[in-house]
Protein backbone atom coordinates (compact mmCIF):
# COMPACT_ATOMS: atom_id res chain seq x y z
CA UNK A 1 0.00 0.00 0.00
CA UNK A 2 1.54 3.51 -0.80
CA UNK A 3 1.72 6.20 1.77
CA UNK A 4 -0.43 8.85 2.31
CA UNK A 5 1.05 12.51 2.54
CA UNK A 6 1.08 14.75 6.01
CA UNK A 7 0.03 18.35 4.80
CA UNK A 8 1.26 21.06 7.08
CA UNK A 9 -1.34 23.81 5.45
CA UNK A 10 -0.76 27.02 6.81
CA UNK A 11 -4.37 28.98 7.77
CA UNK A 12 -2.59 32.65 7.33
CA UNK A 13 -3.51 34.76 9.65
CA UNK A 14 -7.45 33.89 10.37
CA UNK A 15 -9.61 35.18 8.00
CA UNK A 16 -11.36 31.46 5.94
CA UNK A 17 -11.17 33.80 2.54
CA UNK A 18 -7.52 35.16 3.43
CA UNK A 19 -7.11 31.15 3.20
CA UNK A 20 -4.85 29.64 -0.09
CA UNK A 21 -6.93 28.18 -2.80
CA UNK A 22 -4.91 25.30 -1.70
CA UNK A 23 -5.35 25.29 2.11
CA UNK A 24 -9.18 26.03 0.96
CA UNK A 25 -9.46 22.73 -1.26
CA UNK A 26 -7.34 20.22 1.48
CA UNK A 27 -9.09 21.36 4.25
CA UNK A 28 -12.85 20.53 2.23
CA UNK A 29 -11.78 17.41 1.10
CA UNK A 30 -9.94 16.10 4.51
CA UNK A 31 -10.31 12.55 6.08
CA UNK A 32 -7.90 13.56 8.92
CA UNK A 33 -7.42 16.84 10.64
CA UNK A 34 -4.78 17.42 13.41
CA UNK A 35 -3.80 20.32 15.36
CA UNK A 36 -2.22 21.54 18.45
CA UNK A 37 -3.71 23.07 21.32
CA UNK A 38 -3.42 23.88 25.11
CA UNK A 39 -5.21 21.07 26.94
CA UNK A 40 -9.11 21.53 27.40
CA UNK A 41 -8.83 24.94 24.82
CA UNK A 42 -10.53 24.13 21.55
CA UNK A 43 -7.72 25.66 19.83
CA UNK A 44 -7.19 28.77 18.14
CA UNK A 45 -6.24 26.62 14.65
CA UNK A 46 -9.51 24.52 15.00
CA UNK A 47 -11.67 27.45 15.60
CA UNK A 48 -10.34 29.02 12.68
CA UNK A 49 -11.41 26.00 10.30
CA UNK A 50 -15.09 25.77 11.71
CA UNK A 51 -17.70 25.20 9.33
CA UNK A 52 -14.84 24.45 6.52
CA UNK A 53 -13.71 20.54 7.35
CA UNK A 54 -16.10 18.00 6.68
CA UNK A 55 -18.24 17.00 9.60
CA UNK A 56 -17.19 13.41 9.30
CA UNK A 57 -13.46 14.13 9.88
CA UNK A 58 -11.23 12.31 12.53
CA UNK A 59 -9.95 14.93 14.58
CA UNK A 60 -6.26 14.53 16.36
CA UNK A 61 -5.96 17.30 18.79
CA UNK A 62 -2.22 17.23 19.60
CA UNK A 63 -2.58 19.00 23.41
CA UNK A 64 1.01 20.54 24.65
CA UNK A 65 2.03 19.15 27.70
CA UNK A 66 3.32 22.66 29.16
CA UNK A 67 3.19 26.11 27.49
CA UNK A 68 4.47 28.74 29.99
CA UNK A 69 4.22 26.53 33.27
CA UNK A 70 7.84 25.80 33.09
CA UNK A 71 10.69 28.50 31.92
CA UNK A 72 11.89 27.85 28.62
CA UNK A 73 15.65 27.66 29.91
CA UNK A 74 14.73 24.86 31.98
CA UNK A 75 15.84 21.22 30.62
CA UNK A 76 12.83 19.97 31.41
CA UNK A 77 10.87 22.49 29.16
CA UNK A 78 12.75 20.89 26.10
CA UNK A 79 11.91 16.90 27.32
CA UNK A 80 8.57 16.96 27.87
CA UNK A 81 8.01 19.15 24.16
CA UNK A 82 10.36 16.53 22.65
CA UNK A 83 8.49 13.40 23.99
CA UNK A 84 5.20 15.63 22.78
CA UNK A 85 6.10 15.93 19.68
CA UNK A 86 7.47 12.28 19.12
CA UNK A 87 4.14 10.98 20.56
CA UNK A 88 2.48 13.26 17.82
CA UNK A 89 5.23 12.49 14.96
CA UNK A 90 4.18 8.13 15.36
CA UNK A 91 0.60 9.08 15.34
CA UNK A 92 0.88 11.06 12.37
CA UNK A 93 3.51 8.56 10.37
CA UNK A 94 0.89 5.48 11.53
CA UNK A 95 -1.90 7.12 9.50
CA UNK A 96 -0.16 7.52 7.04
CA UNK A 97 1.88 4.59 6.56
CA UNK A 98 -2.25 3.04 6.36
CA UNK A 99 -2.32 5.02 3.18
CA UNK A 100 -4.23 7.88 4.89
CA UNK A 101 -3.63 11.51 4.07
CA UNK A 102 -3.81 13.82 6.96
CA UNK A 103 -3.86 17.63 7.19
CA UNK A 104 -1.73 19.34 9.96
CA UNK A 105 -3.83 22.76 10.80
CA UNK A 106 -1.23 25.39 11.34
CA UNK A 107 -1.59 29.19 12.38
CA UNK A 108 0.01 31.59 9.65
CA UNK A 109 2.85 30.16 7.46
CA UNK A 110 4.10 27.02 8.94
CA UNK A 111 7.66 27.65 8.21
CA UNK A 112 8.01 31.04 10.06
CA UNK A 113 8.13 30.07 13.91
CA UNK A 114 5.45 27.60 13.55
CA UNK A 115 5.03 24.55 15.62
CA UNK A 116 4.88 22.06 12.81
CA UNK A 117 7.81 22.72 11.84
CA UNK A 118 8.96 19.92 15.18
CA UNK A 119 6.56 17.59 13.50
CA UNK A 120 8.41 18.02 10.45
CA UNK A 121 11.94 18.04 11.42
CA UNK A 122 11.03 14.51 12.41
CA UNK A 123 8.73 13.28 9.65
CA UNK A 124 10.57 14.33 6.42
CA UNK A 125 12.75 11.47 5.79
CA UNK A 126 10.42 8.79 6.96
CA UNK A 127 7.33 9.55 5.42
CA UNK A 128 5.96 11.78 2.45
CA UNK A 129 4.89 15.23 4.13
CA UNK A 130 3.90 18.86 2.28
CA UNK A 131 3.92 22.11 3.27
CA UNK A 132 1.57 24.52 2.17
CA UNK A 133 2.93 28.35 2.57
CA UNK A 134 0.24 30.78 4.27
CA UNK A 135 -0.15 34.95 4.30
CA UNK A 136 2.39 35.15 6.99
CA UNK A 137 0.35 37.18 10.42
CA UNK A 138 2.46 39.59 10.60
CA UNK A 139 1.46 39.99 6.49
CA UNK A 140 -2.03 39.95 8.22
CA UNK A 141 -1.27 42.72 11.15
CA UNK A 142 0.75 45.37 8.42
CA UNK A 143 -2.23 45.29 5.94
CA UNK A 144 -4.60 45.97 8.91
CA UNK A 145 -2.71 49.08 9.66
CA UNK A 146 -3.45 50.88 6.09
CA UNK A 147 0.18 51.36 5.85
CA UNK A 148 3.07 49.84 3.84
CA UNK A 149 5.66 48.07 5.92
CA UNK A 150 8.81 48.72 3.47
CA UNK A 151 9.60 51.06 1.02
CA UNK A 152 12.81 50.96 -1.18
CA UNK A 153 15.86 50.07 0.20
CA UNK A 154 14.25 49.44 3.79
CA UNK A 155 15.54 46.89 5.71
CA UNK A 156 12.85 44.70 7.59
CA UNK A 157 13.87 42.99 11.34
CA UNK A 158 11.72 40.47 12.78
CA UNK A 159 12.50 40.05 16.55
CA UNK A 160 10.48 38.01 19.12
CA UNK A 161 9.24 39.35 22.63
CA UNK A 162 10.52 36.55 23.94
CA UNK A 163 14.47 38.06 23.43
CA UNK A 164 16.27 40.02 26.39
CA UNK A 165 15.23 43.50 26.69
CA UNK A 166 19.39 44.88 25.66
CA UNK A 167 19.06 42.66 22.21
CA UNK A 168 15.44 43.74 21.24
CA UNK A 169 16.46 47.73 21.93
CA UNK A 170 19.83 47.25 20.06
CA UNK A 171 18.32 45.56 17.46
CA UNK A 172 15.22 47.93 17.48
CA UNK A 173 17.84 50.67 17.37
CA UNK A 174 19.30 49.32 14.20
CA UNK A 175 16.50 48.56 11.51
CA UNK A 176 14.17 51.11 9.61
CA UNK A 177 10.84 48.89 10.08
CA UNK A 178 9.77 46.39 12.31
CA UNK A 179 7.88 43.36 13.57
CA UNK A 180 7.35 42.21 16.71
CA UNK A 181 5.83 38.42 17.36
CA UNK A 182 5.36 36.39 20.52
CA UNK A 183 4.45 39.30 22.55
CA UNK A 184 1.85 38.31 25.43
CA UNK A 185 3.62 38.66 28.85
CA UNK A 186 6.54 39.98 27.20
CA UNK A 187 4.75 43.68 26.42
CA UNK A 188 6.01 45.31 29.06
CA UNK A 189 9.71 44.80 28.16
CA UNK A 190 8.92 45.09 24.75
CA UNK A 191 7.71 48.81 25.58
CA UNK A 192 10.46 49.64 27.28
CA UNK A 193 13.20 48.55 24.34
CA UNK A 194 10.78 50.45 21.68
CA UNK A 195 11.36 53.66 24.47
CA UNK A 196 14.88 52.95 24.63
CA UNK A 197 15.00 52.72 20.56
CA UNK A 198 12.98 55.66 19.90
CA UNK A 199 10.77 53.92 18.08
CA UNK A 200 8.11 53.84 21.14
CA UNK A 201 5.77 56.58 19.26
CA UNK A 202 6.15 54.91 15.80
CA UNK A 203 4.57 51.71 16.98
CA UNK A 204 1.34 50.05 16.39
CA UNK A 205 -0.20 47.32 18.21
CA UNK A 206 -2.45 44.56 16.02
CA UNK A 207 -4.50 41.80 18.12
CA UNK A 208 -6.47 39.50 16.07
CA UNK A 209 -5.12 40.54 12.92
CA UNK A 210 -7.54 39.89 10.39
CA UNK A 211 -10.24 38.36 11.95
CA UNK A 212 -13.60 39.80 13.39
CA UNK A 213 -12.21 41.26 16.83
CA UNK A 214 -9.13 42.55 15.31
CA UNK A 215 -8.12 45.90 16.95
CA UNK A 216 -5.23 48.24 15.21
CA UNK A 217 -4.12 50.38 18.05
CA UNK A 218 -0.84 52.66 18.34
CA UNK A 219 0.89 51.56 21.17
CA UNK A 220 1.04 54.44 23.10
CA UNK A 221 -3.05 54.42 23.28
CA UNK A 222 -3.23 50.58 24.20
CA UNK A 223 -4.80 49.80 27.34
CA UNK A 224 -2.68 48.04 29.69
CA UNK A 225 -3.59 44.79 30.80
CA UNK A 226 -2.95 41.50 29.69
CA UNK A 227 -1.84 40.89 25.76
CA UNK A 228 -2.62 38.25 23.36
CA UNK A 229 0.48 35.79 22.59
CA UNK A 230 -0.43 36.26 18.86
CA UNK A 231 -0.06 40.26 19.28
CA UNK A 232 1.98 41.67 16.68
CA UNK A 233 4.05 44.99 16.99
CA UNK A 234 4.64 47.00 13.80
CA UNK A 235 7.02 49.72 12.64
CA UNK A 236 6.43 50.99 9.22
CA UNK A 237 9.63 51.92 7.53
CA UNK A 238 10.21 55.19 6.02
CA UNK A 239 12.27 54.46 2.69
CA UNK A 240 12.64 55.90 -0.92
CA UNK A 241 9.09 56.77 -2.71
CA UNK A 242 8.75 58.21 -5.66
CA UNK B 1 -23.40 57.62 -8.23
CA UNK B 2 -21.12 55.78 -5.52
CA UNK B 3 -17.49 55.20 -6.50
CA UNK B 4 -15.94 51.93 -7.37
CA UNK B 5 -13.43 50.58 -5.20
CA UNK B 6 -9.60 50.11 -6.22
CA UNK B 7 -8.69 46.56 -5.26
CA UNK B 8 -4.41 45.88 -4.52
CA UNK B 9 -4.48 42.39 -5.04
CA UNK B 10 -1.50 40.02 -3.88
CA UNK B 11 -0.87 37.45 -6.30
CA UNK B 12 1.71 35.94 -4.02
CA UNK B 13 4.73 34.18 -5.31
CA UNK B 14 3.05 33.06 -8.93
CA UNK B 15 1.44 30.05 -8.38
CA UNK B 16 -2.02 30.58 -9.20
CA UNK B 17 -3.36 27.76 -6.04
CA UNK B 18 -1.56 29.55 -3.54
CA UNK B 19 -3.59 32.79 -4.31
CA UNK B 20 -5.83 34.22 -1.78
CA UNK B 21 -9.35 32.12 -1.61
CA UNK B 22 -10.58 36.36 -2.26
CA UNK B 23 -7.82 37.16 -4.48
CA UNK B 24 -9.11 34.05 -6.61
CA UNK B 25 -12.61 35.56 -6.44
CA UNK B 26 -11.68 39.26 -7.28
CA UNK B 27 -9.74 38.04 -10.70
CA UNK B 28 -12.29 36.22 -11.62
CA UNK B 29 -14.87 38.42 -11.68
CA UNK B 30 -12.83 41.24 -12.15
CA UNK B 31 -13.86 44.14 -14.96
CA UNK B 32 -10.93 46.34 -14.68
CA UNK B 33 -7.48 44.94 -14.33
CA UNK B 34 -4.46 47.05 -14.57
CA UNK B 35 -0.96 46.12 -14.00
CA UNK B 36 2.75 47.32 -13.67
CA UNK B 37 5.15 46.34 -16.71
CA UNK B 38 8.34 47.07 -18.63
CA UNK B 39 7.45 48.93 -22.01
CA UNK B 40 7.19 45.97 -25.01
CA UNK B 41 6.92 43.05 -22.11
CA UNK B 42 4.00 41.29 -21.17
CA UNK B 43 4.34 41.69 -17.78
CA UNK B 44 5.29 39.34 -14.81
CA UNK B 45 1.89 39.70 -12.92
CA UNK B 46 -0.14 39.96 -15.76
CA UNK B 47 1.39 36.64 -16.75
CA UNK B 48 0.38 35.11 -13.82
CA UNK B 49 -3.09 35.51 -14.06
CA UNK B 50 -2.94 34.24 -17.45
CA UNK B 51 -6.86 32.53 -18.06
CA UNK B 52 -8.17 33.47 -14.76
CA UNK B 53 -9.24 36.59 -15.74
CA UNK B 54 -12.16 37.49 -18.01
CA UNK B 55 -11.61 37.47 -21.60
CA UNK B 56 -13.62 40.65 -21.67
CA UNK B 57 -11.58 42.39 -18.78
CA UNK B 58 -10.31 46.04 -19.62
CA UNK B 59 -7.03 45.95 -19.34
CA UNK B 60 -4.73 48.85 -18.30
CA UNK B 61 -1.24 48.12 -18.64
CA UNK B 62 0.98 50.58 -16.79
CA UNK B 63 4.35 50.68 -18.15
CA UNK B 64 7.39 52.37 -16.25
CA UNK B 65 9.06 54.77 -18.02
CA UNK B 66 12.23 53.94 -16.59
CA UNK B 67 13.66 50.84 -14.63
CA UNK B 68 17.58 50.65 -14.80
CA UNK B 69 18.08 52.83 -17.37
CA UNK B 70 18.76 55.76 -14.94
CA UNK B 71 20.40 55.10 -11.76
CA UNK B 72 18.67 55.03 -8.48
CA UNK B 73 20.60 58.36 -6.93
CA UNK B 74 19.70 60.58 -10.10
CA UNK B 75 17.12 63.28 -9.04
CA UNK B 76 15.69 62.61 -12.98
CA UNK B 77 14.46 58.79 -11.29
CA UNK B 78 12.46 59.96 -8.93
CA UNK B 79 10.58 62.69 -11.20
CA UNK B 80 9.88 60.47 -13.57
CA UNK B 81 8.17 58.07 -11.48
CA UNK B 82 6.16 60.22 -9.76
CA UNK B 83 5.19 61.64 -12.98
CA UNK B 84 4.32 58.02 -14.31
CA UNK B 85 2.33 57.40 -10.59
CA UNK B 86 0.69 60.56 -11.31
CA UNK B 87 -0.60 59.86 -14.37
CA UNK B 88 -1.87 56.34 -13.16
CA UNK B 89 -3.57 57.55 -10.38
CA UNK B 90 -5.39 59.55 -12.27
CA UNK B 91 -6.56 57.15 -14.78
CA UNK B 92 -7.27 54.75 -11.95
CA UNK B 93 -9.31 57.32 -9.77
CA UNK B 94 -11.42 58.53 -13.10
CA UNK B 95 -12.40 54.84 -13.53
CA UNK B 96 -13.45 54.37 -9.88
CA UNK B 97 -15.49 57.57 -10.14
CA UNK B 98 -17.95 56.28 -12.82
CA UNK B 99 -18.52 53.64 -10.20
CA UNK B 100 -16.61 50.57 -11.29
CA UNK B 101 -14.30 48.49 -9.27
CA UNK B 102 -10.97 48.11 -10.16
CA UNK B 103 -8.26 45.21 -9.77
CA UNK B 104 -4.61 46.02 -9.67
CA UNK B 105 -2.42 42.89 -9.68
CA UNK B 106 0.08 43.21 -7.64
CA UNK B 107 3.18 40.54 -7.33
CA UNK B 108 3.64 39.07 -3.82
CA UNK B 109 2.26 41.13 -1.03
CA UNK B 110 1.25 44.47 -1.56
CA UNK B 111 2.70 46.25 1.12
CA UNK B 112 5.93 44.21 1.60
CA UNK B 113 8.22 46.70 -0.99
CA UNK B 114 5.63 46.30 -3.69
CA UNK B 115 4.88 49.09 -6.29
CA UNK B 116 1.35 49.09 -5.74
CA UNK B 117 2.18 51.18 -2.32
CA UNK B 118 3.01 54.57 -4.73
CA UNK B 119 -0.61 54.47 -6.32
CA UNK B 120 -1.87 53.34 -2.55
CA UNK B 121 -0.61 56.27 -1.19
CA UNK B 122 -1.76 58.36 -4.24
CA UNK B 123 -5.01 57.03 -3.65
CA UNK B 124 -5.76 56.45 -0.07
CA UNK B 125 -7.42 59.67 0.61
CA UNK B 126 -9.41 60.56 -2.47
CA UNK B 127 -11.32 56.83 -3.10
CA UNK B 128 -11.87 53.70 -1.80
CA UNK B 129 -9.21 50.85 -1.82
CA UNK B 130 -8.48 47.99 -0.57
CA UNK B 131 -5.73 45.74 0.04
CA UNK B 132 -5.81 41.50 -0.27
CA UNK B 133 -2.15 40.67 1.57
CA UNK B 134 -0.78 37.43 0.16
CA UNK B 135 1.91 34.95 1.07
CA UNK B 136 4.83 37.08 0.21
CA UNK B 137 7.60 35.92 -2.35
CA UNK B 138 10.31 35.35 0.09
CA UNK B 139 7.54 32.90 1.89
CA UNK B 140 6.98 30.83 -1.39
CA UNK B 141 11.40 30.74 -1.72
CA UNK B 142 11.86 29.26 2.14
CA UNK B 143 9.13 27.06 1.53
CA UNK B 144 10.97 25.58 -1.22
CA UNK B 145 13.92 25.14 -0.18
CA UNK B 146 11.87 22.66 2.41
CA UNK B 147 13.52 24.00 5.65
CA UNK B 148 11.94 26.46 8.39
CA UNK B 149 13.07 29.99 7.99
CA UNK B 150 13.16 30.59 12.05
CA UNK B 151 12.97 28.61 14.88
CA UNK B 152 12.45 29.76 18.67
CA UNK B 153 14.10 33.11 19.49
CA UNK B 154 15.93 33.78 16.39
CA UNK B 155 16.11 37.24 14.58
CA UNK B 156 15.18 37.50 10.85
CA UNK B 157 16.36 39.96 8.92
CA UNK B 158 15.03 40.85 5.36
CA UNK B 159 17.46 42.80 3.02
CA UNK B 160 17.54 44.10 -0.29
CA UNK B 161 20.10 43.72 -2.80
CA UNK B 162 20.23 47.22 -3.62
CA UNK B 163 22.46 48.14 -0.29
CA UNK B 164 26.14 48.95 -0.01
CA UNK B 165 28.11 46.18 0.27
CA UNK B 166 29.98 46.76 4.11
CA UNK B 167 26.08 47.53 5.16
CA UNK B 168 24.67 44.02 3.56
CA UNK B 169 27.69 42.04 5.01
CA UNK B 170 27.44 43.94 8.60
CA UNK B 171 23.82 43.31 9.22
CA UNK B 172 24.11 39.72 7.48
CA UNK B 173 26.70 39.30 10.45
CA UNK B 174 24.44 40.55 12.88
CA UNK B 175 21.12 38.05 12.20
CA UNK B 176 19.99 34.73 12.74
CA UNK B 177 17.86 34.09 9.48
CA UNK B 178 18.35 35.98 6.53
CA UNK B 179 16.26 37.14 3.20
CA UNK B 180 17.70 38.79 0.65
CA UNK B 181 15.33 40.18 -2.36
CA UNK B 182 15.96 42.69 -5.02
CA UNK B 183 18.86 40.91 -6.19
CA UNK B 184 19.41 40.82 -9.74
CA UNK B 185 22.46 42.68 -10.91
CA UNK B 186 23.86 42.94 -7.56
CA UNK B 187 24.52 39.52 -7.19
CA UNK B 188 28.09 39.70 -7.25
CA UNK B 189 28.06 42.39 -4.59
CA UNK B 190 25.52 40.09 -2.08
CA UNK B 191 27.90 36.91 -2.31
CA UNK B 192 30.93 38.87 -1.50
CA UNK B 193 28.96 40.23 1.49
CA UNK B 194 27.62 36.84 2.42
CA UNK B 195 31.29 35.90 2.26
CA UNK B 196 32.88 38.66 4.55
CA UNK B 197 29.65 38.10 7.03
CA UNK B 198 30.57 33.44 7.17
CA UNK B 199 27.12 33.07 5.81
CA UNK B 200 28.14 31.90 1.93
CA UNK B 201 28.60 28.57 2.69
CA UNK B 202 24.84 28.33 4.25
CA UNK B 203 22.75 30.55 1.76
CA UNK B 204 20.25 29.24 -0.16
CA UNK B 205 19.14 31.13 -4.16
CA UNK B 206 15.77 30.40 -4.71
CA UNK B 207 14.53 31.68 -8.61
CA UNK B 208 10.94 31.52 -9.95
CA UNK B 209 9.88 30.20 -6.36
CA UNK B 210 6.47 28.02 -6.55
CA UNK B 211 6.51 28.48 -10.38
CA UNK B 212 7.09 25.91 -13.11
CA UNK B 213 10.60 26.79 -13.40
CA UNK B 214 11.73 27.05 -9.83
CA UNK B 215 15.29 26.06 -8.95
CA UNK B 216 16.69 26.20 -5.33
CA UNK B 217 19.98 26.31 -4.87
CA UNK B 218 22.61 26.04 -2.85
CA UNK B 219 24.38 29.75 -3.79
CA UNK B 220 27.81 27.79 -3.84
CA UNK B 221 26.89 25.79 -6.25
CA UNK B 222 24.45 28.20 -8.67
CA UNK B 223 26.15 28.88 -11.99
CA UNK B 224 27.47 31.87 -12.83
CA UNK B 225 25.47 34.43 -15.23
CA UNK B 226 22.17 36.68 -14.90
CA UNK B 227 20.48 36.49 -11.91
CA UNK B 228 16.59 37.28 -12.13
CA UNK B 229 15.59 40.31 -10.50
CA UNK B 230 13.13 38.12 -8.30
CA UNK B 231 15.59 35.33 -7.35
CA UNK B 232 15.75 35.37 -3.40
CA UNK B 233 18.62 34.36 -1.04
CA UNK B 234 17.64 32.15 1.91
CA UNK B 235 20.25 31.67 5.15
CA UNK B 236 18.12 29.66 7.19
CA UNK B 237 18.18 30.13 11.33
CA UNK B 238 19.08 27.79 13.79
CA UNK B 239 17.32 28.85 16.75
CA UNK B 240 16.21 26.53 19.79
CA UNK B 241 14.01 23.71 18.78
CA UNK B 242 12.94 20.59 21.19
Amino acid sequence: MSSGTIYGVGLGPGDPDLMSVRADRLLRGARHVAYFRKAGRTGQARKIVNGMIPSDAIEFPMEYPVTTEIPLGDPRYNQELSAFYEEATAHLKALADTGEDVVVLCEGDPFFYGSFMHLYSRLRDRTPVEVVPAITGMSGAWTATGDPITWGDDVLTVLVGTLPEEDLARRMGQTDALVVMKIGRNIDKVKRALKTAGLYDRAWIVEYAQMPNQTVTRLSEACEGVTPYFSIIIVHGQGRRP
